[in-house]
């Protein structure tokens, strides 16, 4: 899993069907307490928001954590580091 | 997810059956809107075109996002940035 | 797989009820007998503690190390290295 | 997905029953019509041979190009570009 | 798939019950016939011993080649090369 810092939403109307209510963020990750230069979007599930620092599961894992486990995503926030 | 600009498409007469139709995007990934040198091939499920900036699903999730979800396809293109 | 030594946890409140429980450790990977400044957060199976060397599982895979192999998990601790 | 030139195929006798009578192809990958110093070993499942350009499903997509689904095999060549 | 040669290998007393047996080999990745500095530990499963070159497959695929397919296991030896 990665931890990483919200840095912003991603707005997409033209998406597929299953993807319609997902909220994007663009997350930049974080290593041993210091912020990296990598960057990953993923959906939220926790109703995180801008500048919280976050869980995140990639892969197809990832799914098991929305409501909609056949939407095809890779990526889900899944916690809020405290 | 991964985010980028579409920078072209690969032609293959030759392919598997089950990626017939298939249209094979090269995508030229951005991070923190900048673009980097990193690129993807990516199937476009959205009607995405040549120029658009558009959101990639990776992985085995990736075929959700197809009619055929038992096509050997790895990244497909879920939809346009507004 | 991946080894490394265990550098520290990170406590997350707000999370998936499904890793409730889950004790997310921050894992310095080593390469051939060096550490590297590569780091990945993982979930323990094991009863690992911080400064231990470890062995980790990845991927889809590494779910079926849990009790709950349905929570959204990515990365997670399956050995302790003698 | 990845594209790339096959710039040899790697003979194992000993291996995994179900790999039995697959061709493992070393492919050099290509980004943005560039040759990069990034290789892939992939089983070819569309007749491509050495210095033809082709494209690669990686992960667990990849499995579902082959005869035997449950060959352990993470990338295969699933088309020849024109 | 990865190639490369096996450098060492990783004892763990302490480990999750589904690998009990398992032998974790140190692999050193080889590209374009040269070696890398990148280092991947996999379970064999061909009777692969330390110098040998050997072909690794990853990811959830990887567990297809051992008797018990649902060990959390990321990477298995499958062949070795000639």
């Amino acid at each position: 899993m990665l931890r990483g810092i919200i840095r912003g939403n991603i707005v997409s109307t033209r998406k597929q069907d299953s993807l319609v209510g997902s909220k994007f963020m663009e997350v930049q990750i974080k290593e041993n307490d210091e912020l990296t230069d990598k960057y990953i979007i993923a959906i939220d599930s926790v109703g995180a928001g801008i500048g919280e620092e976050v869980l995140i599961t990639t892969g197809s894992s990832a799914r098991l954590a929305l409501h909609n486990t056949s939407a095809p995503a890779d990526a889900v926030i899944v916690g809020i580091v405290d």
